[in-house]
């Protein structure tokens, strides 16, 4: 018989009326943005392709910022989202910890992007912007886009990095279904797409790539703007929503976490889930925040702190976050939300200051974790979520082996129905 | 801007805790169920493929069964389900009429099967049973099967309709990943199987030969039981949660419905819907109960009300039912699960006494109403649920057209995500 299963769901009102502002918080101050000549960053070189409104979010100290009203409503949809206990992976672990996951694949893109997907649509509504450009890895940002777009009436592109469209067809059906266009990336309606295919034409496609057509297709049009699912502060502020609705979670539960756990690729959910706690960790708390990226494409572990650029064509900004340089080409893993070259500047900085532990993940126990999860759990975990969640169990079992078993959180934070290729290979493999 | 979303959530405390029989309230008697040489079947000729509960379930007088604990505690994961206005669909449409929808898309399968999939685990593994075998057409219900065996610890092998197992096969995938056993039917195990690839080698498969192949297994091993996932009345029975939680919803959220609406196939979802609110209708209540089924497999607006066999090879007893005859081939439509050739007893019964209206839907409106669902609604309908979500947007436009509006509620009995092939079909053709 199936273990009682224990939630904790907290009331619509309880949604967090404002997002939560590290900047002000950190452990130093966040180094700029630099061009490319080495000079600071200004806020008016940003507006060619964001709004006014993102751009502030992006850059200032203020410590918290208002949800607008529809964008609240529009949240409201789904979340808060549950916290749930994963008794039946605990026991089939064999473990003594309690094993939580907060559960970001009720959102009506399947992940936690559509947190800051709505949000970004709405700003972008509101300053008279007609149509988005944006990329995705494994399309759980392009979807969440292509939904805020239709929430908020903006055409959406999309520049799908190559290996993923191809490894994740479906992604397109639901993106095209949601009313929007998706490019295969590298493309040839940008110089950036055109330039990378000539110079290796079997390119597979990254991250870094696809965000310089985009962002190339955002700059060259008055009507269009460029949308970012991770990696900015903004961004990250967007999804504090999740920690913040943690912290009461905690409370209503009695749960007293020794580990937090989110997989890291740009960082938003990591960031979305971590940052909301650095006060506390601050003030003395003993919070573990475990950072999860995959072994294949290791910036947080293997990478150096530099300033680099985004995107690989070097559009964008110079940020100041560990990267394993532009040009990295990660293999054709299928956690295609984890391949970026870089980091979020604000996880990169918390790493610095040794407030959060990145670990690297990867191998056959990554898919193990995950079936025991989807035969325990009922929930067919995404593969970037895997990250998460082997760590967590990994974390469980060392807790165990030590005789100290304690409270691990981590961030579901996507469902891997669209990405089922990467459980067939397992299935095939093992 | 979205219009805000009215959702009617109940509390766990409300999950009944009973199933409503409806055989007792049946306008007239069901006819017996009957061997081929015309004789009425005797329960005993069940106990070789089903265990003793479920049968005294199949045909018992008894007005109500309590709900066992454990497959409580397990339809608590996700039940009770939201009934959510669709507030943007209506603004699309242009109606004045509420739309509501009952989601049944949110369970662990990702639709209302898993209601009487846990149920019928539960039953089995309490008799000694360690193995079921059992059909799927377009795989929900193989999917919710295959959960259910992990929630109960049961071996489960699953014959799928071969044509549906072409067009979706990340269903298999995820089958495989809740440690399901999958084939493709006909197959080569059963003599059943055999003899349909043997008479015409190119068949697509159907519905009722599958059956024929799981029946078989089932009943030629002893530690092996057979599970079906419509039909059957109780099979009606457990889906009963959905209309009992209506009920309630409906008081709760001053919803005074003039249309019914659920999609028909084998009619699990529709009787399970409908058959809680035939004791008010018989006292006069004024609801419409909407059978849609599909045009290209009309077994209740073309089939013929006879004694017939519930599976192609005739392995089964003949139920009485509106049928379009045991050999009927229905076209490879996308909406998998409704391709049976017959119907639930109980639900023929209805429609045989004018009580349930059926109606066929077909053409490429079925998918121009899921996709302007998807697009405000956002969320991705089963083709199975499209028939339903278009009938009642044909309802709420008759309804504005005779200048009455009303409240239209239909059962989005589960979500698109594994069908995407169905939609990527549409948007390349129209």
């Amino acid at each position: 018989m199936p273990p009682a299963e224990t939630t904790v769901t907290l009331p619509k009102a309880e949604i967090p009326r404002s997002w939560y502002n590290v900047l002000p918080d950190l452990p130093e101050p966040l180094e700029p943005y630099l061009t490319p000549d080495g000079q600071p960053v200004k806020p008016e070189m940003l507006a060619p392709i964001f709004p006014e409104a993102l751009i502030e979010q992006e850059l200032s100290p203020k410590p918290r910022f208002d949800i607008p009203e529809p964008v609240l409503e529009t949240l409201a949809r789904w979340r808060p989202t549950p916290l749930t206990r994963a008794a039946g992976l605990e026991k089939a672990l064999g473990v003594r910890s309690r094993i939580w996951f907060k559960n970001e694949s009720v959102s009506p893109s399947g992940s936690h992007k559509s947190n800051t997907a709505m949000a970004q649509a709405y700003y972008n509504k509101a300053a008279g912007i007609k149509r988005l450009a944006t990329e995705t890895g494994a399309g759980q940002w392009g979807t969440a886009l292509s939904i805020a777009g239709q929430a908020f009436d903006l055409n959406v592109r999309v520049y799908m990095v190559r290996i993923s469209l191809e490894q994740k067809p479906g992604r397109k059906t639901v993106m095209n279904l949601m009313g929007a266009e998706v490019l295969s990336s590298p493309s040839d309606l940008t110089e950036a797409g055109r330039k990378a295919k000539a110079e290796n034409p079997g390119t597979l496609g990254t991250l870094g790539l696809a965000i310089s057509e985009a962002v190339e297709d955002a700059a060259s049009r008055p009507d269009t703007n460029y949308s970012l699912g991770s990696v900015l502060n903004h961004v990250l502020l967007h999804q504090t929503i999740i920690g913040q609705e943690l912290k009461k979670q905690f409370k209503a539960g009695g749960i007293k976490p020794d580990y937090l756990v989110a997989c890291h690729g740009g960082g938003s959910n990591f960031g979305g889930m971590a940052v909301p706690f650095v006060p506390e960790i601050k003030d003395g708390a003993k919070i573990s925040l475990i950072a999860a990226e995959p072994e294949s494409c290791p910036s947080l572990t293997r990478g150096k702190f530099a300033h680099d650029f985004g995107d690989a064509a070097g559009l964008t900004p110079m940020l100041p976050m560990y990267t394993l340089g532009k040009d990295f080409q990660p293999p054709a893993i299928h956690a295609g939300g984890l391949r970026y070259h870089g980091a979020s500047p604000i996880v990169s900085a918390l790493v610095k200051s040794g407030m959060v532990k990145p670990e690297a993940i990867g191998g056959p126990e990554l898919f193990r974790y995950a079936s025991l999860f989807a035969r325990t759990e009922f929930i067919v975990p995404a593969p970037e979520s895997a990250h998460a969640l082997a760590a967590a169990c990994m974390k469980a079992l060392e807790l165990e082996q030590a005789g100290k078993p304690g409270d691990i959180v981590f961030v579901l934070s996507g469902h891997g129905l669209l990405d089922l290729s990467a459980y067939e290979d397992f299935i095939n493999t093992y």
